[in-house]
Formats: C-alpha cells, sequence, structure tokens
C-alpha cells in the first residue's frame, strides 16, 4: 500500500463550479452548489472551500488544479482567499468560458497536466460533495493508485446502503489486483445510468455500487481513452493549445462536445476499474434537497432548520429561511427554501424532480433562475431590494479596495446615500467621499465610479429612477477587472 | 312572511374589524382578515366589502353600524369610501379602543340602537364571511323575522355537510312558529362549543347545525339578556353613556368583560331559537386558511393560486405569493403563504392550528404578529423595505391630499428620495416640493413633514440613518390627523 508522501505524481483536479440550478433557489445559474455555506459544511465553510481543505490534507496546493465557469472565477477565487491567504495563487484554475459538462473540463486538466508532467496522476473530485471520513478516501486512493499506473481509468464506487435511485451505478467484475486491507479493486463490468426500481431494491446483495463522481487516473490514460471515444472532442481541445493560464475563446470551446465524463469515456470504456468505499463513510453528493437533507445535522425529529425559523409538529424536514421569517406547522418530511426573491416548497422524495420547476424558468431566460438575489461582483456585491414602477432600489457594498468601473447608463438616473464605509465618487469632473447618510445624484449619460479606498466595505443604497432599468444598460469606459468587452 | 319592504325597524350591525391574526400571515393584530382581498371575494373586493355590499342589497346605510378597533377605522372609511363615495359618512362606525371580543361590541351596538329606535331590530353579521347565494339569508331573516319580535334571540344556522369540527354546533328544539316556504325556526336546546369528532360524524342525522354568527334580534331583547346573564358588562357599558360617534377611554372600555356574545348570551338564554341555512348556500367564514381554500375557485387538481407562482404535481393545495416567485412541487393539500416579511408553510387540515405559531410570535409582542409588511395611516402606507446594521428603508406612499404630522425624531436622520408624485417637504423653515429623482436630507432634531398636494399618489423612498430606528421615535408637533397623543 501506498501511503501519499510516495506518491509523487498525485495531482487534484476539482470541478469548483457547476453551472446550473440543483439547489435552486438557493443555488442559481450562476452561483452553483459549491458557493453555497450548506448545512454540513464546517465552521462557516462553503462547499467548493469544504472540497479544497479536503483535498489539501494530502495534495499540495501547487498540485491542484480546480475548473470552473469563468463567471464564478473571482468569486472561487476569493472563497479560496478566505480558506487561506495566497491559495488563489498557489491553486491553479482553469476558467470555462461556457458551460460544456465534464469531460470537456476533465479533458482540458488532463491535457495541462500531461504537458507538464508525462507521469501524472489525477484524482478528479467533484466540488459538491461532503465526506464526514476522508480516510477511507485516501486509503482506497491509495490502493487504486497502481491499478491506475497500469492504464486503467478508476471510479471511486459508494457501497449501497439502503435502496436509491438517484446516483448512477457501477457493475463490478472480477477483481483486480491483490486486496489492500479491506479494500480491493475491481474491473468494471457496467458503467451504468439510473437504475430502475427493482435494481435498486435488489443492490444490498452486492456487485453493485454508486458511481461517486471520484476518479483516479494518469492524465495521458485518459486522454487515450477520449481520443478513442471521442476522437473529435480531444482533436477540437487540442487544436486550440490551451495553457494553464489561458482563457479560451467562448465559440472555440462551445464547440467542444457537451458530454458527462460518465458517457464520454467510463460507460464506453474497457479498461475501467472501480474500488468502493464503505457504505457509512459519511459521503453526500450535494446535487438534490434530499442529499443535503441527509447531510445536515438533524434534531430529534428529523428536522433541520437555519435562519429565523419557526415551527410546531414538524418531522423529516428542512427549512432554510435567508431574508424572513419562515414559519412551519405539521411539516412532514418537506423541503421550504426561503430567499429573497424565490421561494421553494416540496416533498423530499420529490427533490430530484426540481427541474420541473427550474425547466421553465431557464426557459423563460428567467433572473431568478439565472442570478442570485445578492449578486457578487470583483468589486463587491449588489442585492435588489425593491423594484417598482419607474424606480429600482439596491443595496450596494464594495469590498476594502474595490472599484466598480467607470460608467454611464443611457436610460436611467441614480441617487446614491451612503451608509457606511468611504465610498468615493466620481461624478463627471468631480471626485469626493460620500459620508454617511450623504447623498449625491448621477444624471443620465453622466460618467461616474464607485469606489472604496478604505479598510471596511462600503454600503450604499441606490435609488435608479427611468423607463429602463437592466442590468445591460452599462456602457462601461474603464474597468479594472477587464470587463470592457 | 315579510319581505324587506315591511321591515322598516330593520338595522345591520357588521362586525367590521377584528383583532387577531386568524389568516396569519397575511393578516395581523391590526391587519383583520376583514381588510384583505382573498379569493371568493367579488371584483377586487376586501372581504369587509364584500360584506357591507351584501348587506346594502337590503338595508339602506343609514341603518348600518359598524363596529371596528379604532386603530382600523381609518383603513376601513377608505375601503368604503372606494365601494361607494359617501359610505364612509352614511354608515355609523362604533371604534373600539381595544379588543373586548364580540359581546362588548354588539352591546355598544345594541345600546345605540334601542336609544335611536326602541323597536329596533339588530341583524348582526362577521365581516369575514362570504356566501355565495345570499337570497336565502333574507329569506331566512325574514321568516325569523316574527319570531325575534317576540323577543327570541335568533342564530341562523348552516346544515352540516360533512364532519367538521371548526365550528360551534347548535342543537335544534321544537319548532317556533309556522314554516315559512322551506325555512322552520326552532327552539336552541344547546348552544354549543365545538363538537367532538364523535358528534361531528352524526351530524347529519340532523337536530343539528352550525352556528355562522349571524344572529336577529330587538336591541331591547339583547340589552335584557345581556342584563340578566352578564349585568356587570351591561353596568359598565351603561355607566360609559356611549353615543354612536362617541370615543370610549381605552381604560374604561378595556375594563368590560372580555368575553363571546355566544358564551355570555346565547349559551345561558333560554328564549333561543335558530334557523338554518341550507348547506349549499356556499357560506364561508374566513377564519381559517382552510376555509379561505374551501372559498376559493379551485383548479381541476383543487388548487387555488395567487400572485407569482410556479407549481408542479400539486393537488388540493392554497399557494398565495405577494411578493416573489413561489415554486411548489408536489404539494398535496397543503397551505403556502407567502408576504414580504413572513412565510406560512401547513396542511391545510392542520390550518385551524394555527395559533400554535402565532401564540409565540404574540408573546413576543413580534412585529411580523401585529403590524403588516405596508403599514396603512390616515395619510398613505409605509413599508419597510430592509433593515440593516444603523439603517432602515421605506417606501413611503402618500395619498393624494394626505398629510403626515409635523415631526422630529431624537435618534435618526433621513434621506427621502422622490420616486413619483408630487412630494411637499417641510424642513425647518423652509417648504418645497420634491420632483421625482429629487432627494433631501433631514437631520435628527429637525421638525419636517411630507404632504401630497397632487391629485396621484406621491412616492419616496426614505433611508434612516441612527442607533436606533424603532417607529416609537416619533415626536408630532401637528398632526390633522389628531394622533398628537
Amino acid at each position: 500500500m501506498h501511503s501519499f508522501q510516495e506518491m509523487p505524481n498525485l495531482y487534484g483536479v476539482i470541478l469548483a463550479g457547476g453551472w446550473g440550478a440543483s439547489l435552486w433557489p438557493l443555488s442559481r445559474l450562476l452561483h452553483p452548489p459549491s458557493l453555497l455555506h450548506l448545512p454540513g459544511c464546517g465552521e462557516g465553510r462553503s462547499l467548493i472551500q469544504e472540497t479544497v481543505a479536503r483535498v489539501l490534507t494530502r495534495i499540495p496546493p501547487h498540485r491542484i488544479i480546480l475548473v470552473a465557469p469563468r463567471e464564478q472565477e473571482l468569486e472561487i477565487r476569493r472563497h479560496l482567499e478566505l480558506l487561506g491567504p495566497g491559495l488563489s495563487r498557489e491553486i491553479t484554475i482553469l476558467a470555462e468560458p461556457v458551460d460544456r459538462n465534464t469531460a470537456p473540463a476533465i479533458a482540458w486538466a488532463a491535457q495541462v497536466l500531461a504537458r507538464k508532467d508525462p507521469q501524472a496522476l489525477m484524482a478528479v473530485f467533484p466540488g459538491n460533495q461532503l465526506l464526514a471520513r476522508p480516510q477511507y478516501l485516501w486509503e482506497a486512493l491509495a490502493a487504486a493508485y497502481p491499478v491506475a499506473q497500469e492504464g486503467f481509468l478508476v471510479a471511486l464506487g459508494i457501497t449501497p446502503g439502503g435502496p436509491e435511485t438517484v446516483y448512477g451505478l457501477i457493475r463490478q467484475g472480477p477483481p483486480l489486483g491483490a486486496a489492500s486491507g479491506s479494500m480491493q479493486v475491481y474491473r468494471i463490468e457496467g458503467f451504468g445510468e439510473k437504475p430502475d426500481p427493482d435494481t435498486a431494491s435488489g443492490l444490498a446483495q452486492g456487485g453493485y455500487c454508486w458511481n461517486s463522481g471520484i476518479f483516479l487516473w494518469q492524465a495521458s490514460s485518459f486522454l487515450e481513452a477520449l481520443g478513442r471515444w471521442r476522437p473529435q472532442l480531444l482533436k477540437n481541445l487540442t487544436r486550440m493549445g490551451l495553457e494553464a493560464g489561458a482563457s479560451p475563446p467562448p465559440g472555440d470551446y462551445g464547440r467542444l462536445e457537451n458530454i458527462s465524463v460518465d458517457q464520454a469515456v467510463m460507460e464506453p470504456h474497457d479498461r475501467g476499474a472501480v474500488i468502493s468505499l464503505p457504505g457509512d463513510v459519511g459521503w453526500h453528493d450535494l446535487s438534490t434537497w434530499q442529499a443535503v437533507w441527509e447531510a445536515a445535522p438533524k434534531d430529534q425529529d428529523g428536522n433541520y432548520a437555519a435562519g429565523e425559523v419557526l415551527y410546531a409538529d414538524c418531522r423529516g424536514s428542512l427549512v432554510l429561511a435567508t431574508h424572513r421569517l419562515v414559519a412551519g406547522l405539521g411539516l412532514e418530511d418537506l423541503i421550504v427554501v426561503e430567499t429573497g426573491d424565490a421561494l421553494l416548497v416540496a416533498p423530499r422524495q420529490q427533490a430530484h424532480q426540481l427541474a420541473k420547476l427550474t425547466e421553465p424558468l431557464k426557459a423563460q431566460d428567467a433572473e431568478v433562475y439565472r442570478l442570485p438575489r445578492t449578486v457578487f461582483r470583483p468589486w463587491g456585491t449588489f442585492t435588489v431590494l425593491e423594484e417598482g414602477p419607474g424606480y429600482k432600489i439596491k443595496r450596494i457594498e464594495v469590498y476594502p479596495q474595490g472599484r466598480l468601473s467607470l460608467q454611464f447608463h443611457h436610460r436611467r438616473s441614480e441617487n446614491w446615500i451612503a451608509v457606511s464605509g468611504q465610498a468615493q465618487v466620481t461624478r463627471g469632473e468631480e471626485v469626493f467621499v460620500l459620508q454617511p447618510q450623504a447623498s449625491t445624484f448621477i444624471p443620465r449619460e453622466m460618467p461616474h465610479r464607485l469606489e472604496n479606498p478604505g479598510t471596511a466595505p462600503a454600503v450604499i443604497i441606490e435609488v435608479q429612477h427611468g423607463d429602463y432599468l437592466g442590468e445591460d444598460d452599462i456602457v462601461r469606459l474603464e474597468d479594472v477587472y477587464g470587463r470592457l468587452i
């Protein structure tokens, strides 16, 4: 058995962002589950911080790659810095311009690694999972290491606990190599889709495990397999010649096939292997509200509540309040998630069918599907407090040293009222500090900028007036974050 | 049988306000169900407008009395004016300074009527009921008229449709007088409390009806009965010598016994009579969310939704959204009510146990229990949009010709930003009109006033700053609505 000190070629690849709204309305298309602070995460950590912290216990930051949507890159860097100062520089971030599912994301990381270290073995981790007892993970990876070195693509499985029809199944074949302690690698006989209920109830008889989404393989073996099963994908990717710090053009990247690594490689491939973690390892893939409930620390009636929640006679329910009082009476196995602009109510058992609600929102390109109520920008955040006929009110928080673009609007004017901190205002030719309680007016077409030269956050209230108040009425003249295009 | 043209002594007494939060969080202690626009109300009407409109079909406004909490008087007058200009002057309003339940409210109205017309018969109507086929009501009242003239206190019953354990039961005795068409008055043998489930399931066998809360009696007979069963209550009330337009001191009125008319008079009295409306008369007492669901027009799956609601696979549910998107998946027989500051989720069948949630809020004197998010004042409304450390943001709407008090605050300053309409500002010695998009600053201790000389509502956004931002930090120097104390 290998210890990690003996695995110098091991790299960690974390699928950090994610596009999608699987935990809507808390997560949004551009604010994925990995950025959320969820029950089960330690010490006020987000899920991505939790994941990175876990990987960092065995793999140093300079051998970690995060693949993330470009739109979330700055926010993810902020989470990394909060986890450990300097981490956002030490860890390599590959920023995807558009969502192409996991196969292109992993392939890009594999190319970067194979170029850097031809012997590189990469352990792939989804960024939205919890693992209560990670020592089993490291034991399994150590046991799988020699098999991966032989060129196998190794999946980490989870031993089924009970019938569950949400995750994909892996059917085990004959053992591969010697057992390492209680852990044994098997060949994969079938790398499957969601099981039907009959298969699911027969799982306890063995021979199957869940696909955890965690993998171990040589970067070169993976690229070889990809070239065999998805040659066009590999060719298009190679043609882009992406370096680690590259910023792929959305058009080129968007032409890569939109496909999961499961479908693209693991299902057709004949040199797959699997090693299972025990069922009680405390693994939770937080991609459904049911999973969040399972992972949450619950009271004796099976309830978990966070925020301003009042409840009576409830059982087996998850109630999250972010903005106001949520009162529940007699709830049974229900999910209630309240945010500033949307609310979800659904039985836990149907939470995996959330797409029935989010698909119509996606089809309308609804803001409530795309953006969180508090929108994260490189310079800080803004929150729409209220919209009415002809006006919109925002709370704007500028991080210390944050600097909005120099901009103007064609169709709206703005009043700014300083609440706290030091808000420095550029207004046409003037530059001045808006002291708390002071206000200023920005007419239409007037170039203006807000920045925070101080060391505490600056908060202002903005009241917009106009006949059109969309976020896209913005002309950026100058921007320290390169957002002029 | 009498027609109403032949009942010149008939008066209508409407219990208009109500203190309490039986439809919390839509209703609040100071914003009762009768002020709500509920499903089942016609043409954008509130429940009190619906009730007054029904009574007005048979009783002219000068013979109608509304008893209402003083704090709701102006808002109720506004609802009356919207129903018919002039109604708020023609209808008499008795304004209670504190809540003493229905016996004192009805007794006050009875005294006013007995003094005005010794032959007065009063029909008492709760202000929170719907009645789809009111012709049965008027037929029943006509049939009961001669019995009431003989001195009986007549209750209107509802023929039970199925087992229901929410309303009080009346047990019928022998018939009184001749039947009028299909309607028969009976003596009351038992005027009861909520039935146990066994009684409830035997109801279809007859001899029982529900207490609708509607009554008919001579004002003098009622006062006589009250003097017999609750002499102290009558004595205390008489001592106050209240005229119709009187404004009883809260201390004196508060010393009246806090008791329902059912308990105070109907239960002990031996000259009670009852006449039942058919079960399919479309009577709904909207004092529980279950009743609101029953009264609402539902889709084929038994759902009623209002506001921005998205749902899939739901059955038998009531979903009301007032401020943002509510998304429901797989809901079964559930009540979901969303307001700007509180949210309720409960099974319909448990909706009558709402007190399990509201009692703790009441005990804390929580604002979310007492006040609606939009607070109604004589001059207009205000809505708290957001509170944060050191600031609070309100949307203020001043009705045309509305005028806030001349006031100042010890501990907060205020920024005002005009959004629409004509906001006239008094600021120390200055008086000026704040045009839309303009702003002004009111320092602490500076006397100020807001008024609307225009004909359209004036909307301003107020940002308060200070270490204490409670509603009670207000010193009124001058007020057209007499609120200086």
